[in-house]
């Protein structure tokens, strides 16, 4: 895939979590969010066992393959192959990104988490397909991530780079504007839509947002 | 491999518990333990990052291959595929073993644990190559485990299934003897030799056990 279909691709970058579902499924949020624009599907699950989680990901392949929508596993590349995804992303305590891409399908594309300049420049000489440059901002999400990178450090990693760029941490609708404004071409989500009252339509709001830029 | 080969590979089956090692590290456990004449190791981790799982793997092949000892991996196909391991051991919670079979090389054997006859009559439409017969006594080790079989329960799987059999849970030099005349080709312990005051020493008392018995 070129890298201006993939970049294409990750515009709304959805990163599932099951705490962050109010009690509605994983499914049904994930459509919602689909139907309200998201153009990629990340789903990372951290406790649920193998079995529960290959099948969510089959569950959603299934929902995701007809509308064109990629499904992206998170770290697991057990999953992946299992359930057929379109991509893998892998952060710094994953497996390292030269073996997955000897495991991988040549068009099982890779995403990378970059934490810090260093990993920027170390991406240049990986088989990666993009980069999540994570966290943009402090977010309760995830508490075991790096210093935020800030608009600034993202508008350093854009210079630095020629990968798409999918900006992930603290993003919303008011932010979004200035997050893309710095160089992503790609903004994903967690609570932004995970927890709306309506997920379709936080997705609408924001997929309006990246159209206007991108 | 024929099945004989691999009954005898699996006759002294050292399962691998990070909590059990008192202060050792656990390559240096493998080495001991091997070195006293257990035929097979499983990797078990079921916290560790993917990114330590799999150098932990790497690490544990490059010592037991030269000594025709094959490796294991619990659970998880990304790693047992990154490590080139021997096997994959599945539980009721893990990939769904036809899945795993299409995901993985052809001489990668598999090892599915069984816990109840239900179960063992499902195998037999199954490509698994041996059971785990699990667990056979109660044990502190594992807490999500099923209702012990038994030594009764043993015989009762003997003679169900061609398969080569692995007896684990709660088994020591005190059992191991009840064990094999109850129809297991192979013992599978944990805490046994992973706890032992010397592994080697506590692996040669069993593996000289096992021999008087096949």
């Amino acid at each position: 895939m070129s890298t201006s279909r993939l970049a294409q691709l990750l515009r709304l970058y959805l990163v599932t979590d099951p705490q962050a579902l109010r009690g509605r499924t994983l499914t049904d949020v994930v459509l919602q969010a689909v139907q309200g624009g998201v153009t990629c599907v990340q789903l990372r699950e951290k406790t649920a066992s193998t079995r529960d989680f290959v099948a969510l990901a089959c569950a959603l392949t299934e929902v995701l393959k007809p509308l064109g929508v990629p499904l992206v596993i998170n770290d697991r590349l057990d999953v992946a192959l299992a359930c057929g995804a379109q991509g893998v992303h892998l952060g710094q305590s994953d497996m390292p990104v030269a073996l997955a891409r000897q495991l991988l399908p040549p068009e099982v594309f890779i995403g990378w988490s970059v934490e810090t300049p260093d990993d920027v420049q170390r991406a240049a000489h990986l088989p990666v397909d993009y980069l999540g440059v994570s966290p943009v901002f402090a977010t309760p999400t995830k508490t075991d991530t790096a210093t935020p990178w800030g608009l600034e450090g993202l508008c350093q990693v854009r210079a630095m780079t020629p990968l798409p760029l999918v900006a992930i941490g603290g993003i919303h609708l008011g932010n979004a504007a200035e997050v893309l404004t710095a160089g992503a071409d790609g903004l994903a989500v967690v609570s932004a839509i995970c927890s709306a009252d309506d997920p379709c339509l936080a997705a609408q709001a924001l997929r309006t947002c990246v159209n206007a830029f991108l």
